[in-house]
């Protein structure tokens, strides 16, 4: 029977440049499947309790799963993890677009990365051959740049390019991994752990496609997936997730003025529909992907051009740079975009920072003397841009704001920590508590701190009325009222963390395979999924259980560091918002107590300390980290 | 669509002659499906806190399930909940038979009775309508002839009785409940709970036959199944559970002189071959089963005359009667299953508690004096039978021994406690833990006490070498040496105790449908099964949850008790067998100490109380016991 993975972990280390090859067992891989459980393997494996982020001593690691690279929507997708220099927890990311595939057809399951070189390299993988290459000439080039060079010094045009921008040489502490200049490993800071290793690419390039065990149920679910995605997805693929920003501002949830309002009055001039009849050029795409959300633009003449190699911006994008920034200029948030995508920046850690000085300068606590003459008000639209450059170079204010939000106040000092908008040390993304109260608790639970991508708080089952049918499969047979905060939201919100979580240890995207109504594949088509892809006979018990199985590793590599108890909420989520559907509503301090305490106790860990019991762990087959632990 | 239960639950207060019915809405089955869960609701919301087991504030729950009574094998079983006399813990008990589908088709998915009845009555369930009749002029009669009363008063031979024997009435603690003569809701003595209300009988008849929501579903699955049997289940029809004997003594795990062999010398005596070779008269089935795993026997002038009417010893009737009694007679241990039958009689805690006598009285701690002459050695045939007639009329000795060895020895004293094998105050049934070490923690953490029917303790999972395929769905994926107690068994077992746990909550045979790879049906036609019946798109995370949460369910009345915690095992499981392939094995006290907390830590239960965390409730959707226990 043919299968699906190489059975092959790639190892490097950068201090010696050596490279040699690990063959983990069948059972090795039906245990973490890939992704981000597989890359936590090798993570508290191999990660020193108490390693510094930006030294040595922490590992990188980029890992595919046992699915990626097959022909079937949703799933050309790569994790990264190590250590987070933003947090000082465990880091994480995914990225889609066409590297995952190549990567694996390069020969490997995943790349585990340890040391620092003496001197700027990158990695080379072809046809299961590693190199490391001097990469001297390619040091503070732009990731477009970098790119196209070693496609050209290597000779082949479908080399794929996962590297980090110069925002990540100069260890931007929410620098990212990009690949095809457009597609972020975004949050946690990984690109600044890649920068710290001398590392500035990994190229891949290969014909070793992994092959399905059984090639025509997986073309069968193929197939009937593509069918599904306009009943689905509606308008999603036309408008991609910038057509969020309508659906949020509708229900008072879309982040304004630093998380003050959840409605912006010129949000229409920053909408999805508004991006497709005035800048967007192309619908691009993952590997095998009919979907098509990315967002391709090209601006010239308005102020700014933006080239589009880069891309478009996502919703989280218009969001954090737009509304967040109290900006409604298109072009303007295309060009910090696109200025994230050349440097290696997230994009929401970038916007949820500038929008923390804009208030702060605003309110006196950042003064023009601090910025150098810069006007962080919010509104100001080259403010805003020139405020990216900065970070993106580490230039006068730039060089605070590069800390994050979090350090950045801590330095600043002046009151302005209350402010901040971050759980963890990393910035909200750009979805409100206020209105979707999950996010309150996974916010501050989540191991690697403020993620929106980390449960399902669709607005279809935050409601009344019966769950939609997929969420039955959980147990959950009724929708739970919006602004509920008891048991059963909480349990919602944990089951929907595992089902998001195993999604990120088979590295899909969490749009097409979602347990969302609106996903062209739900929890039924994981099964014949990851069954056509392997042979394995497995349940959505087993799947589900490899998901809780990477929340709890993250969780016990916080607990090693002694971050594992949640972090508190902001203080602005319990200011009422102003305007809108919104107007008035806030967090309660003592119900947003009882629901960690829920949370903790329902997922098996320590009500006090966060910690994973040993009981939960071994449950897990995680008992070799309850032995490390003592 | 046409759905397989009635939405009606029959309510009965005995006290007041009332009944009246309960129509919950279709996401109370799906949560909790029937059976031991549904049973448990009712426990749990109407059983008084410190309430005499004995007493009218006890519930006795009669419970079918969303699939009961449906055209395929392995599903016609109707479960007993009441708080147990005998453990003074949650009690339970499953039978099968052609009652359950009876009663089913009768109109109700569960019966809750309370109170105590003034004078002797018997229920009487047909077409939907619920009557209590006087009963006076059955009360004393033996099972066979109650029922062919009850058929002959009513008028019509196809009505089925589930009803209590003697025994229940005269309130011994180890008494069960009778249908169709021979087939016992055994454990826990649910049938002294029956006969403290002066409940006689449940008969039951009627056409309101369930139908499945997906009938051709439903028939391809049973026609597979059927097709499974002979390939899946080798000789076990033929010589049912009966072949067990052989098996055990082959692995020295046959129970013999009260648990102190694995060993039995005379094995082949009372071995299911020899019994199909010479006194089996029929094999017998329940409501559409194709299995036909119930024995017949008739025997006539060979020292006892048997009773066919009372069906034939199944392995642990042989194994507790026979070789942990020392006895080698198929007829007497025939006989005295007729007894159990006749007189409504756990045999398991029946021949146990013979064993545990007969230990005593070779070592002094009982006289004949004690027994009236009645010379209890192991090997003493006649004394064996006469101890059975003593303990269900309680007479004599048998008064002392109807209370169960646990009470006995506390009554007796003399050191009589040391020679007792048993689990929460119920007798351990005739599985070894010392050839399969689980059985060691699941006795003793198992909420209605010594069960072997909890979890799974197939000999071809606990060995060496890769799981069988079912199992993998459970992340299990290599077999556990048989010996080893470390977390990867204790998972094994608990995953497997939720599955045992779901299937006596969907009240399905253990047999046919098992996690097993013996079983014809195993975990994915658990989905189908479920699926076709009632329509709901369940997966098996929803269903393992559903066998978790009746799991829990159980626990925490036992919390609500005071009786949450493990019992110690006893001195026995210490001391080393002699003989035969197991000669000298016997327990480690500190690795069990460490198994238990394990086991307590991985089910989400206090480690130290043995209570369900409300976390765990609370995840299980069960947050309405915590608020309850506060």
């Amino acid at each position: 029977m043919e299968r699906s993975y190489h059975g092959k972990i790639l190892h490097v280390d950068l201090t010696g440049g050596r490279t040699w090859v690990e063959t983990p067992p069948e059972s090795f891989y039906r245990k973490y499947m890939g992704g981000s459980a597989l890359g936590l393997y090798y993570a508290l494996k191999e990660i020193p309790v108490g390693a510094d982020p930006l030294g040595p001593d922490n590992v990188l690691v980029l890992s595919l799963s046992v699915v990626t690279g097959l022909p079937i929507s949703g799933q050309s997708r790569a994790t990264a993890t190590a250590k987070s220099p933003l947090t000082g927890a465990i880091g994480d990311g995914q990225a889609g677009g066409f590297w995952p595939a190549e990567a694996k057809a390069a020969g490997y399951d995943a790349i585990v990365m340890k040391g620092r070189a003496p001197k700027p390299v990158y990695l080379w993988i072809h046809d299961g051959q590693a190199e490391l290459r001097d990469a001297s000439h390619l040091w503070g080039k732009i990731t477009g740049e970098a790119e196209a060079l070693i496609r050209q010094e290597l000779g082949d045009k479908r080399i794929e390019v996962l590297q980090i921008g110069p925002a990540g040489e100069q260890l931007v502490r929410f620098a990212c991994l990009i690949n095809m200049a457009n597609r972020a490993n975004g949050r946690t800071g990984l690109g600044a752990v890649m920068g710290s290793k001398n590392l500035k690419a990994v190229a891949v390039r290969g014909k070793d496609r992994p092959r399905a065990a059984d090639p025509e149920a997986l073309q069968r679910l193929a197939k009937w997936g593509a069918q599904n995605i306009d009943r689905t997805m509606g308008t999603f693929p036309l408008y991609g997730t910038a057509e969020t920003v309508g659906l949020q501002q509708a229900s008072g949830g879309l982040p304004t003025y630093n998380f003050r309002q959840g409605v912006f009055d010129r949000f229409q001039d920053i909408d999805g529909v508004t991006m497709y009849d005035t800048i967007l050029v192309k619908r691009d795409t993952c590997f095998a992907c009919a979907v098509r959300c990315k967002r391709v633009v090209d601006i010239q003449g308005k102020g700014f051009e933006v080239d589009p190699l880069y891309g478009g911006p996502e919703y989280e994008t218009l969001a954090m740079f737009g509304s967040n920034c109290g900006i409604a200029d298109l072009a303007a948030i295309s060009k910090a975009n696109e200025l994230c995508n050349k440097y290696g920046l997230d994009t929401i850690s970038c916007g949820g920072t500038i929008a923390w000085a804009m208030e702060c300068f605003e309110k006196g606590l950042l003064t023009a003397e601090d910025t150098g003459g810069l006007e962080l008000r919010f509104g100001n639209v080259e403010a805003m841009v020139e405020a990216v450059k900065l970070i993106a170079t580490r230039q006068g204010i730039g060089d605070l704001l590069a800390e994050g939000s979090v350090r950045a106040a801590r330095k600043l000092g002046r009151g302005s920590e209350r402010f901040l908008v971050a759980a963890r040390g990393q910035e909200y993304p750009a979805h409100m508590p206020a209105t979707k109260r999950t996010l309150g608790v996974i916010y501050s639970v989540n191991p690697f701190g403020a993620d929106h991508m980390s449960h399902e708080h669709d607005p279809e089952i935050e409601g009344e009325g019966p769950a939609h049918e997929r969420l039955t499969r959980f147990g959950i047979l009724n929708r739970i009222p919006m602004h509920d905060m008891g048991p059963d939201k909480i349990r919602f919100a944990l089951y929907t963390q595992y089902m998001y979580s195993l999604a990120d240890s088979l590295d899909v995207c969490q749009f097409v395979w979602g347990p969302a109504s609106w996903s062209p594949f739900g929890p039924d088509e994981y099964i014949e999924f990851v069954r056509a892809a392997t042979g394995w006979p497995v349940s959505l018990f087993e799947l589900i259980k490899v998901g809780e199985r990477r929340l709890n590793m993250m969780q016990a590599f916080n607990a090693r560091e002694g971050l594992a108890a949640p972090d508190t909420l902001p203080p602005r989520m319990f200011e009422p918002l102003s305007g809108g559907p919104s107007d008035g509503w806030a967090l309660d301090p003592e119900e947003m107590k009882q629901a960690f305490r829920t949370y903790l106790s329902m997922a098996g860990w320590d009500v006090e300390t966060g910690a994973p019991t040993r009981g939960k762990l071994e449950e897990l087959g995680l008992g070799w980290i309850a032995g490390r632990t003592g």
